[in-house]
């Protein structure tokens, strides 16, 4: 009996769904990895990347791994025993960024913020005198907050930003360069409509001069990784691992399809559909979780309304609909739902789509 | 324009071209990590591959990184500063593996063998009186050798056995139980017909329970990890990092498809295409390079003639053929080629194919 696949409307905190393009590069036949075809796609995935980072870094490129592989990389290649590291915390990305720069050996300096509200600024830059690093969000996948960058950037001193983008690359402006960005990781499974797997990744020179030789891991070490994405300049290819070649194909084909679009185009797109999806979840006496003013349109936190079964409202639109959403994050994994409109999603349809079956499994559960 | 997407003969080191099954997954819709559905492929996946890697491991997964990754997180989770690690060293990735360990801190006893002879067993246990690990590879993907692991599990005492299975998982028999290996690592794009981008991991329970705790890699903790796999035991999922469910699902199908056809039926069409590729190219007058008697089915190395361009052969099958096979590796890169028979391309057309075009290419080069 033939599987019956699930078409789902993944209305939740990612994966999204992808661009047809991904999908139709993903089943492209495999070539090698040193094919002189795929290194022409690999060169210009890197090239599609430093446009959606805003970035004309030249250690810009896909990892060979998932946004929390990416997040690894960051500190790995940035912090070693003692080294001190600022991290601003305002959801559960920012606590792993803690956990994972504490791995490495940091001394980490924690900034708390309530879960829901943006990054304090100056409460960041007041933690510590001279930090090797400083660890910031800029759209917490878990709140559904959008933090401003760059007056972090511009007041960093000595320090290396390091800022996660994972829900906001390629759907949100990003510009790692304006803003001071020295290391910028994401994922490929939210608004750039791929599915997970890999991490776009981008390096400044300030922060390739101050990385840490030899780091602890061989496989994230960004010294080794310039030869093989070619960013180490020349023509000259070495060999480090093997590159996934089909997830970069796909990758390549969704950072096309969003250029072809327009990256401004696609970025009013997604700022439409999260307003569409807010106005109409207030219009329905839901009540928002993140700050005004502070909310991602690609991903939207609301409030589960009281009495309402958090789990069973879910069920509900998968069992009827199809369509997932996310539940909160930590301690509001029962009381908050997170709602995305990214890449292919950010859309009208999607809106409209979610708001009425929303309602109806409100009701009804 | 349309891009022409070119369709390689795959016999090189890696990647292999996928089995059809697996091309049709990867295109399947992408559905999210938490989903009912997903859960059952990747338990499904987690279950095919305790079949090829013959195991009852409950920690047997397929982690979000290429082999390399799968080799890091084989020794950041079994050794920290001062433990001993005895290497065996017969090519490229035993000489990786003594790299990725000294860089968790390992004092490394590298036992050097010479490139294309396989391991000497009685070396390796002499080395050091009581390690914490011993790291063999399986299947020398740089000189196409191969190790006999068991008698290293018989007689490890209490260290781990560590054991790269790189170029035989899925197409030559491995026995991680019975052969008492502790942690076994692979990649999906040689013999199991998949592309590139995920490294099937096996964990035995005194490994796990001999483990580090807190690892200086999060992403990369088999500590975390077994939750994510639900090989923690219970039926609760913890998440830690977004599963690549796009190459999940094409794992699935190449497991079953090989599970479909039968195991011991692919690994008889390995061997079978592996000597009929050896013997016809010592009919062409070419000498073999590994050792007789440890020649690897699924990977040959041969020399290169005297006074052949290795290159401008490999150049030339490419673009008459549109067929790929590998230079050497370290300094044998242009005295030796790898011609691999993985996955679908394990059988006699491809033998056939691969021994034609190589005599005109040689003559013509």
């Amino acid at each position: 009996m033939p599987e019956i696949l699930p078409s789902r409307f993944l209305f939740g905190p990612g994966p999204s769904n992808c661009y047809p393009e991904v999908t139709a590069a993903l089943a492209h036949p495999v070539i090698g990895h040193l094919d002189p075809v795929f290194i022409e796609r690999l060169d210009n995935t890197c090239e599609g990347l430093r446009t959606v980072w805003g970035t004309k870094n030249a250690r810009t490129l896909p990892l060979s791994a998932t946004g929390s592989g990416g997040m690894e990389a960051a500190f790995v290649n940035t912090v070693a025993d003692g080294d001190v590291a600022v991290i601003a915390v305002n959801g559960l990305f920012g606590e792993r960024m803690c956990e994972v720069a504490r791995r490495c050996g940091a001394t980490v300096v924690r900034v708390d913020h309530d879960w829901g509200s943006p990054i304090d600024v100056e409460r960041v830059l007041a933690a510590h005198p001279h930090p090797k690093v400083i660890g910031a969000v800029h759209a917490e996948t878990s709140t559904g907050v959008l933090s401003d960058i760059a007056p972090l950037g511009q007041n960093k001193g000595d320090a290396l930003l390091i800022v996660d983008a994972v829900t906001s690359l390629g759907g949100l402006e990003v510009l790692a360069d304006e803003w001071g960005i020295d290391i910028g990781y994401s994922c490929t499974q939210k608004c750039l409509g791929v599915p997970p797997g890999l991490s776009p990744f981008t390096v400044s020179d300030k922060a390739f001069e101050r990385r840490i030789e030899n780091p602890r891991s061989w496989y994230l070490d960004i010294g080794l990784l310039g030869g093989y994405a070619g960013a180490a300049g020349g023509s000259t290819r070495t060999y480090h691992h093997t590159a996934p070649v089909s997830m970069i194909t796909g990758l390549q084909a969704g950072l096309n399809r969003i250029l072809a679009e327009g990256l401004a185009a696609v970025q009013a797109r997604h700022r439409a559909a999260g307003a569409a999806l807010q106005a109409g979840l207030v219009e329905m006496g839901l009540e928002l979780f993140a700050a005004e003013g502070h909310r991602l349109p690609s991903l939207t936190s609301v409030k589960v309304p009281d009495g309402v079964d958090s789990a069973a409202v879910r069920r509900y639109l998968l069992e009827n609909f199809s369509i997932e959403i996310g539940s909160g994050s930590g301690s509001f994994a029962s009381s908050v739902w997170r709602i995305g409109m990214m890449g292919p999603n950010a859309n009208p349809a999607s809106v409209t789509l979610v708001l009425g079956a929303l309602k109806e499994a409100v009701a009804a559960a």
